[in-house]
């Protein structure tokens, strides 16, 4: 039973792949597309959610992205293979992509695909995630467009580019560790830059490269930090080798701004990867270790002031139980978006 | 031709399998661990390279170490295995696990390799630099004792696990990012604990879980901190799941001190991976596309007071032919470790 305010996750989802059929996606991409941005949504990782429908709507009204987009392989050997997007909306193309690495995990112990052309592909955890009934372990990333400066420089040379690695539990829940490679992001940006709050520190640079706190100034021409310095600098660029540079596709600073340039193709990459427990250890006998070491940390004494110990994807879990329960309790203007959106493409949607 | 105060690193390393050799190392084995060692020194990453030769020679000499191990195959399939590290040598079991990744790369594409019962083995990039001859991209991490508490948390629960990954270039230097999890390390606790310095800012909690700059409040049980709280917590236990719980091992927690429980096995667990680039785009095409990428980076214009931007593993490049070329300028008290371990243990050594 909804709460007041909340949506059932079956309703938004039907309404949104909907409204995706009207842009000229076939139902089984516009279903694909709708339960990632559901995914996120249920989850309470509301950025990657719903509140991103518009954003692909407009691009692919604006015919930046395809909405037949056919990914097909070009490359393929028994553990790897290289696909080509076709410009398709990104869970389109990464789910493939996460599709063709569990086949070839399950024949061979280890797949791995690389996607060239491929769009924005919401949360990383959505493809990481799909290893999971397997008993694989999954690892899904996807390069972004340039927006943070190397350690000590004064130019946008990586991405903030997003990783997932998802390891299956017994009883206890996966651990899902989905991470940007940032300390902030542009949105918190956005919103201070709205509100004319200061930013958070160390988390943003100037155009000149040096730290600072004023929205403004990294409106015109600044950068996202990474995390931990040259550690996260390094991290984001190993994500742009083994997803734009191995799918010999775009280096994330020739990534377009897929929010300015409506027109053009996002130019995305990801790389994911699916390998079977069992090639190591019997899959039961991982599931029950992992189960003792979730058991293990959230059994940790917290620090003064802090309630309890979480594990990496926990939080996301729990917040799912409650709103497949209760209800998404969809912000206002995503909700305004969807009803705009169902309104001008002619789609009758009832919540 | 070496300058005053440095040693050239053949000489050093024949010396240090010398040393090997009389704890009853063979031959070939001692030359690796060796070899390891001074790959450390020679990039200037001292803090892996012979300073740590004593503490191998005393956990040999106590029991701790199995100087004759002997790493076997436990589990084989055509991309995967698990070898048992039979309690060698860490660079012993580390280049076996690494060589036989890169023979599945070799045959399938990709070839990954758990090694457990294992002890410390050096520098994560010594493995995973294995790969660039062939065209591989690898990937190595180890995992270590617990010493970091989870975000919110007064308990250890990970260690501060390494991990690299490296990429072949063409003309430019590989892109090879080599890491830990934590902000800071025990060595730098012990330096400023015995110079009575405060620590560094965030770098460490007191046993209650809260920053604290004091030296002697965390050796009484305090903990390094992740880098980039939840972020770093999280990398450290992927790194965990990859190495002691995919490989039946040892969990972070339940590995000994290596130093202060010389006669237990190390109880270390790797993962090792490599991926032949061609599965994906030409290897020559890869390679001339991460040139691209290094020299775009390398161009960055520096932020103020900043001389110019590096790439991960540029600088470790740079050291290593200056230190091949002038010699290595080994600390005074690592060089007198290594006279007085040539004479309790009958060693000629000459430098």
């Amino acid at each position: 039973m909804n709460g007041p305010g909340r949506f059932d996750a079956a309703v938004l989802e039907a309404a949104a792949a909907r409204i995706l059929m009207a842009c000229g996606v076939c139902d089984e991409d516009a279903r694909r597309t709708a339960n990632c941005l559901l995914f996120s949504d249920l989850r309470g990782v509301d950025t990657h959610g719903l509140i991103r429908l518009k954003f692909y709507v407009d691009r692919l009204r604006a015919g930046g992205n395809n909405p037949r987009g056919r990914p097909r392989v070009l490359r393929e050997g028994p553990t790897c293979a290289l696909l080509e997007g076709d410009n398709a909306l990104g869970p389109v193309a990464g789910t493939r992509g996460m599709e063709l690495a569990l086949q070839k995990a399950e024949a061979c112990g280890i797949g791995a695909v690389a996607v060239r052309n491929g769009n924005h592909y919401g949360a990383a955890a959505y493809y990481a995630m799909m290893a999971l009934p397997h008993d694989m372990i999954g690892i899904s990333m996807t390069n972004t467009l340039g927006s943070m400066a190397p350690t000590g420089g004064t130019r946008a040379v990586v991405g903030n580019n997003p990783f997932c690695f998802a390891f299956p539990a017994g009883e206890e829940p996966p651990i899902v560790l989905d991470m940007a490679t940032s300390m902030s992001s542009w949105g918190k940006l956005f919103v201070c830059a709205q509100e004319g709050t200061p930013l958070p520190e160390d988390c943003f640079l100037g155009p000149d490269g040096l730290p600072t706190t004023d929205a403004a100034a990294v409106m015109s021409g600044g950068f996202l930090l990474p995390i931990a310095g040259y550690k996260g600098y390094g991290l984001a660029l190993t994500i742009a080798m083994l997803t734009g540079v191995l799918a010999g596709w775009n280096y994330d600073p020739d990534i377009i701004h897929p929010y300015k340039q409506l027109d053009a193709p996002g130019d995305n990459s990801y790389f994911m990867l699916a390998m079977k427990v069992d090639q190591f250890t019997p899959a039961a006998e991982f599931k029950a270790r992992a189960d003792e070491v979730a058991r293990f940390i959230r059994a940790t004494p917290p620090a003064p002031g802090v309630d309890r110990v979480w594990l990496p994807g926990e939080k996301e879990l729990v917040t799912e139980r409650e709103r497949r329960e209760r209800g998404i309790p969809l912000a206002a203007g995503t909700l305004r978006e969807m009803r705009d959106l169902a309104s001008e493409l002619d789609v009758d949607i009832v919540f």
